[in-house]
């Protein structure tokens, strides 16, 4: 008997075949009595950062007091993902978050609207009158710094898609959200589809697949549910018929009065659309990186001379400050979509050089707060401890996905430090188990011969100053990886005798 | 006997001895004239598209009813620059601007408010309060594409500061606007000001030398004045005095109430600002070009793509277009002078890759469009007519420096092609006097076998399609270089026989 653990440490048993013959009935059941309520069956498949969410806000749609769609989560039964669905079941949120409202909304979806299913079976499928995909297609890096040799997981997509083609409805729609390489849906996805219903003897002549590609631009965070509804989106369709369709479901769904939705003329547009917007973000990373370099060799503050070109509105103010590094499930693998698709679906021989060098710059970046650390303590860190304050990828949320501190910590680890890593929103870093996250601040930084600020968590401004001054060793070396520390902060650091280096602060030299 | 020609044809004498003589005691009595009601007086050296509108600028400024500067404007007597002197005394403009507010303020400045004069000698310096330095600091590119092999004149510029540290008050204020590679002030201006000042005795203790560095964000076009006046402005100095005093300068002449300046804490700071942003800007058009191509294979029109994305305010709304190609003063150099100092200034071995690869990257992109024009002409370009609509390159404006037109142009020249280029805003490409640049569209297009639109000038926008159709050869070749055809007047062209391909417009082989 096997069980899935959610990272808070709670054990699900892995339903059984018997469980799943019982579930496929309940499944049947459930459809059959919403849809006597008018209502269309919508199937979310895969419920992670995304797909979780927005389950319980479609589940959570009201149109002019109708609720037009009963809303069927679907992710696999399996160790890492099981446990999601009955905790979505419980009326609970799968995801931690700041937003208040997603505690809430799950509430609301399963309790008071019973308007939200969650399971395992693909009995789903078949019953579904819209089905969402929301599942992850993974980018596996071989080795730091060499991006270009990565490995696209295309295969588990297509296995998804090609199980689904199997099993919908011929009239049927079929959303992609996933972010896919560029020409995904028409090389692939439209295949696939296609042959499973030729397969099935579906004329497809009568039934054309309806598939559309939509993207989404969710942000874990404060403003989680926000990101959904109220925000921009852009669709497109292989045919009429699906455009249709897609808009009156997204309309359905997204404050479109407020946020019109954007259609593109073909799949394949929208699809670049999604890896390029994202790429664009990850150069912009990319480009600080060398110019933290420089201002740090030649004694310069970059976040002030950042500020200061941030006033030209409209042409610079996106432009980003010096960091410790990029996590996030998007920025470091979208552009080595792009690329991926133009080698391997359209056979080109230029590459997207900029973009991918965009990422490797970006993975590499934490090497850069580990050099200073490494300068900080003489090149000796055997030892030593080194307290890691962040665990996170980004400003007080629990997500860890590739997360720069986990370079870090290897780091460190490899060279023959002690990382103590602390972070007050993280309980595990999923996939590394191994990795022991602290939430007691006082403990991670007890006795410290060095300490790493690498992201700007609000705890870490109010009070890491004071909690590292009380804490770490005498004469440690503190390294600010995100200008988490004020310069008055740094000043009377100094006078207690801490040695202080910062990305992109050059000047604390002089200060 | 020398001339200076001016663009528009016009032959001044470049002064003798003599004239140079008289010119100088003319200059003692404008100052001590001037000095008398009270005016200060600021040197503007250099009278380029910076220097000329600022000395202007400063001229027409009033404070409370006072008219607190008189503006010497001093440039070369040579053959290049010596013209703009007697243009700016006769109260007219050097510059052709669309911004009707240009040739106004030079005709109150010098006739109204007899507060502007230009000259060629040195003993202004000798009078000024006040030197702000226009000049330019070329950087001269050795090969196309191999930027990073670039020379940056900095001897020109040294030599300048030289004369002028054996010149100026030593309680003058001298503000560097020119864009110098990070550190020049410290490491260069400085050391030579206090050089000369100890040649001539002057105590340094009593008189450290007031520098201050203040860049301008000039943009010649429709708002050339508001981009003095209307615009933030970052500045440093460095010292207290120097700064307080190029403080309360720039708010005479900047509307401060509505755009604060921004003090940085040094002027390496202030000069890393300056490079930075107009890097930031390179790279951001360095970016589109990879995913331009990749569009154009994937038959996808990037336009749209971009106009897609662009709706996201704050982080993406700044994204730029496909096009010809990057020109303009600073753009094509900036991100070169930092990689300069880097390694020339700081002995630096870190490089910044990827600013200097951008320049490479933009500097290239004509080449792209010449390679679309290849292949609409089977790659036969031997003595055919290839008319290029653009000689400038930005829109509306008559402004060649650094234009991609040229790069193009020699390019069809060196393939045996018969260049015909049209601009009606350029009469003559400075530096490039064997081009001719025809004011007339129709003789341009007439029998031409290819054509090329590289900029969006208004009369290309409104006429182009309807001009081409009715000179141009049948079944010409038509390049769009910068989204100037709109898609029905690509149907009526492609209908009428005309072959059309278009950067980043991959959609046109499905219309």
């Amino acid at each position: 008997m096997t069980f899935s653990i959610s990272p808070d440490n709670k054990k699900f048993k892995i339903p059984d075949e018997k469980m799943t013959l019982k579930e496929i009935s309940n499944i049947k059941y459930l459809c059959a009595l919403n849809r006597k309520k008018g209502k269309k069956i919508v199937v979310v498949q895969g419920l992670g950062f995304v797909g979780a969410i927005n389950s319980a806000v479609i589940a959570d749609t009201q149109v002019d007091n109708e609720i037009p769609y009963f809303v069927i989560g679907v992710d696999l039964p399996t160790k890492n993902s099981y446990w999601k669905i009955p905790i979505i079941n419980r009326g609970e949120s799968p995801v931690e978050a700041e937003d208040p409202e997603v505690k809430l909304i799950f509430h609301r979806a399963v309790h008071q609207k019973n308007n939200l299913h969650a399971t395992w079976v693909s009995q789903a499928h078949t019953e579904a009158d819209i089905i969402l995909i929301d599942i992850n297609l993974d980018v596996e890096k071989i080795e730091l710094g060499k991006a270009v040799n990565s490995r696209v997981k295309i295969n588990q997509f297509k296995e998804a898609i090609t199980d689904i083609g199997g099993r919908m409805r011929p009239d049927a729609l079929l959303i992609i959200e996933t972010t896919v390489p560029p020409g995904t849906i028409e090389k692939i996805v439209a295949p696939i589809i296609s042959e499973k219903f030729r397969e099935r003897k579906i004329d497809l002549e009568a039934n054309p697949p309806l598939i559309a590609h939509s993207y989404e631009r969710v942000m874990p965070g404060k403003e989680y549910i926000k990101s959904i509804k109220q925000i921009r989106r852009t669709y497109s369709a292989l045919n009429e018929k699906a455009s249709e369709e897609a808009r009156k479901f997204l309309s359905n769904i997204i404050d479109v009065k407020n946020y019109p939705l954007w259609r593109l003329p073909n799949t394949t547009a929208s699809e670049i659309a999604k890896v390029m917007e994202n790429s664009y973000r990850a150069m912009n990373i990319a480009f600080i990186y060398e110019w933290t370099l420089l201002a740090e060799d030649l004694n310069v503050n970059l976040f002030e001379v950042v500020d200061s070109i941030k006033v030209r509105k409209g042409t610079h103010d996106n432009m980003m400050y010096p960091g410790f590094g990029v996590g996030g499930y998007c920025l470091p693998k979208d552009p080595l979509l792009a690329e991926w698709a133009s080698r391997e679906i359209f056979k080109r021989e230029k590459h997207l050089n900029f973009s991918v060098q965009a990422v490797d710059i970006n993975d590499l970046m934490p090497l850069h707060t580990f050099e200073l650390l490494m300068r900080g303590m003489n090149n000796i860190l055997k030892g030593k401890k080194v307290a890691i304050l962040g665990a996170s990828y980004r400003k007080d949320v629990d997500d860890t996905r590739n997360s720069p501190s986990i370079v870090f910590y290897d780091e460190v680890l490899k060279n023959g430090g002690k990382p103590a890593i602390h972070d007050p929103y993280v309980k595990v870093i999923l996939q590394r188990e191994d990795i022991v996250v602290d939430q007691d601040l006082d403990r991670t930084l007890k006795l410290a011969e060095a300490v790493v600020l690498v992201i700007n968590h609000g705890i870490y401004l109010s009070s890491a100053a004071q909690k590292i001054a009380s804490n770490a060793k005498k004469n440690a070396c503190i390294v600010d990886a995100f200008n988490i520390l004020s310069d008055q902060d740094i000043k009377s650091l100094k006078e207690k005798g801490f040695l202080i280096l910062g990305v992109g602060k050059g000047h604390i030299n002089n200060l």
